[in-house]
């Protein structure tokens, strides 16, 4: 069984010119298909209940809509410009082919599961947003350590002084986490992954946690500190504030055309090795 | 709703003086709560069907015997000989309080995930076995490179030139995974890590994927390679040998007194701070 | 042949009673000891030419410290309060030992090197400072990556997208550096090293360099980004902003009592295993 | 003042006829530029003097032909086979360009330090051999690990449980030490830098150390250990054997054609970006 995508959405950063052509051809292309192409705009997308987004742009530009569109249960699809993205994995050269293929229903889902965050100012709720990659708590521009307590459904896991601390769901694994050390989840994990920035505790590392709990963080020592998710929203963070994590109940769907493999995009992405053929010449 | 512990089996390394005094005092404990103590031996712990076995000794020994128990469904609560353990986290002081605890029907029981292991060799089952810690595929004595596939699922992964890989589990992810840069995985988290073993490919990083799909490595190049398995069972693999890993029907049960906790055991056992008092007295 | 030390001058953080318990314990030993006192104070050091510098405190005393004695060629000293410093290395309850050896004449002097960074904003120099244990530029609050160009001898390294660098002496290797990957420098190692914070390219790694030559990091997106120095000093970095560090002329002096060994405070500091005996107990 | 190279010995692996035809080349090349061609293979390439060793292969090639040259005092140039190497830097079909640039006095030369390695046991000498990039000890196929004491300069720094470890030379730190988490240490750096593997102590790091010291490793558990030498050379290692390293008296010298660069060959080989115009299409 799978959905009829009848009212689309199309989202792009407009002020490309390249994007802008690209953004035409797929409009008359659906067009031609049958489709009802919505206005443009995120929110728009979100109100007017498309059946499925199509993001054209970069990761970037993807995870911005994922975040708007989450709460309105519609699913998005990424078309890239030029370069592979983690999210954004059909190439512009394959755009109506892709997307013809999902428009005749043969297409996969992919859930990818984020994080609801709320911060705690002397117990009351000064911000509350979700978080698709990561949430992260990381120093100021003073450069000073800052230093956190972390806790999971309640269970005290360690006092750290680092720059900061990343929590990242499976689809953050391979964005900032990664370039932390962090490892890589399998979406189909079920968790989230707890990695310190440049811990003063050398035998600190990145501890993976189940999704189902409670993940605090609860700040002691915090001149000048932030905390920000996705990279899209901030707040700063003081001594005594506390961020809450868990697992949203909502899930972000990312619609792939026939053929995707996760692990193909990470081998593209991080230049493992392909074939035993280019293996061969390295030698 | 609990178990009650009557038939009990001893399990320790018989050799040391300190580890038979200690059975001894727990064997007379035992007796004068009413249990029933089996002869010695991890055997026959299994073929007697005891309710519980107590380990002293070591996280190897507790290893060892958690790998012949499992298939026979015995619970084991684990006693260190001086130094707490992962899996020993009793210690010698605290042993007949702890276990008096968990005959009263005091105590949480902790299900950790095992990898059965098959070796095929022209499609042929050259060995099976299981691991509770890991399975790792590691270069030999001649100190050469190993090549090998690695697959998730049927879906390709990467082809790796490495001293090895390391296939963890959860429980295992504090162990020989963890000097080789892998993550903390919580026993909660329903995964294995793949952790590549000085990779030549700088980019090649852990992974993290489900329990729930098969993996497999398959040898290319294995000039004088070896496949380990706990640490505890061995057998060399030669090019076109194949090593498929899933999940265990069966689960090692750890049973843990009153006042366990995980992240208290990875605290005390990385160094990681415990207090803020501690931490004042650093700066 | 060695200094002879007569005029001392006395440096600690004055609010603590604990500090000036230990000050004024030290004033009378000097004293007795037939050695001139100088005023407290970091400046008075200098401009009084003390023969010695004793500092009372952590790690941040002494780095403060030298980093105002360097230019008047005072040697410095350093007696730790309660925690081993890998700069303090004599405890409080060793100094009037200690000190009596060095004032007999009996001690090693270790010279360190410093860095000499200069920021230059369309040509014109902006900042002069010096960094004991290291010039960082890093973002700011914001949290955006930044981007730059590194040189070294004018021969480009590489264009980076990162949290930011650190350039470390073999000082300041043990300090934030080390939370960074960064490798041990042994100070007589005549090198400074590279280390990318949480770099975009996963193959970026520690790079060392001889501290004979120029290093120069231009800024290409910057952000709200800054430069750091020691911790103790700092400037905002903006677009086309360069900073040019190579080696001081100067060098900082360590005088150490009889039988210091730089791998026995590493050892000490890392929990690295220190005997044969220690060991045995961890199996 | 340059060296005048006469007399060129040509050293391939002979058995590809790729190979074969750039030797066949290069011989023709050579001859009409007025250069005497030794005969084939590396010992004679010693034994008749030649003034200069050209090799063509991979590093591997260049790697072998090193070690036997030295002693001669050879110097070297590298011609890769379709693969840039960090020590075979002229591509083929710049052969001609670049020897005829050497010929003609265009060139620099850079000296890579080597180790002379002594294995002791029970007080005797069992191997004496070099290393161009490094010495490992590890352990066996048995999977076991091994326990050693590292000391520099007689000072004692650590006892380590671990895989083993790398004592690398700057010319080392980009081939198995960086597989390792070792940093790279530039040529110009006079250190070696020590390099555990898979340690037990999660604080265990990279170590650099002065070229001029003497770095002793003394085995303590050694089952089943072996020493390697730029993975060429191997020895067993038992426990109470001692293996003491320090810098050969003699240097390997790369001669190499006008234009090149260390740095643009790590950026090559690791992958690092180029340039500006890269990097945009990368957003």
């Amino acid at each position: 069984m799978s959905l009829v995508f009848r009212r689309i959405a199309l989202i792009g950063k407009l002020r490309s010119a390249e994007t802008e052509a690209s953004l035409n051809e797929l409009r008359a292309f659906l067009r031609k298909r049958g489709c009802e192409v919505l206005p443009e705009g995120e929110s728009k997308a979100g109100e007017t209940k498309a059946d499925l987004a199509i993001v054209i742009g970069g990761d970037g530009t993807m995870l911005g809509a994922a975040r708007e569109l989450v709460r309105h249960h519609v699913p998005l699809v990424g078309i890239n410009q030029g370069r592979l993205g983690f999210m954004t994995d059909i190439g512009q050269s394959d755009m109506q082919t892709a997307i013809g293929s999902i428009l005749d229903g043969k297409y996969s889902v992919e859930e990818r599961t984020l994080l609801d965050a709320e911060i705690l100012r002397q117990g009351k709720s000064v911000l509350r947003t979700i978080a698709l990659n990561e949430a992260v708590i990381g120093k100021g521009s003073q450069g000073r350590l800052i230093e956190f307590e972390l806790s999971v459904d309640g269970e005290f896991v360690y006092r750290l002084r680092a720059d900061g601390i990343i929590v990242s769901t499976p689809t953050g694994s391979t964005a900032y986490a990664l370039s932390a050390q962090g490892p890589i989840l399998h979406p189909a994990v079920a968790g989230f992954t707890l990695v310190p920035l440049n811990p003063h505790t050398l035998s600190a590392r990145p501890v993976s946690v189940s999704d189902r709990g409670v993940i605090e963080i609860a700040m002691l020592h915090a001149l000048d500190a932030r905390a920000h998710f996705d990279g899209l929203a901030l707040h700063d963070m003081v001594e005594g504030d506390r961020l809450v994590l868990k697992r949203s109940a909502d899930t972000v769907r990312f619609v792939h055309p026939p053929g995707y493999r996760y692990f193909a995009t990470l081998r593209e992405k991080l230049g493992w090795s392909e074939s035993r053929e280019k293996r061969r010449a390295t030698d």
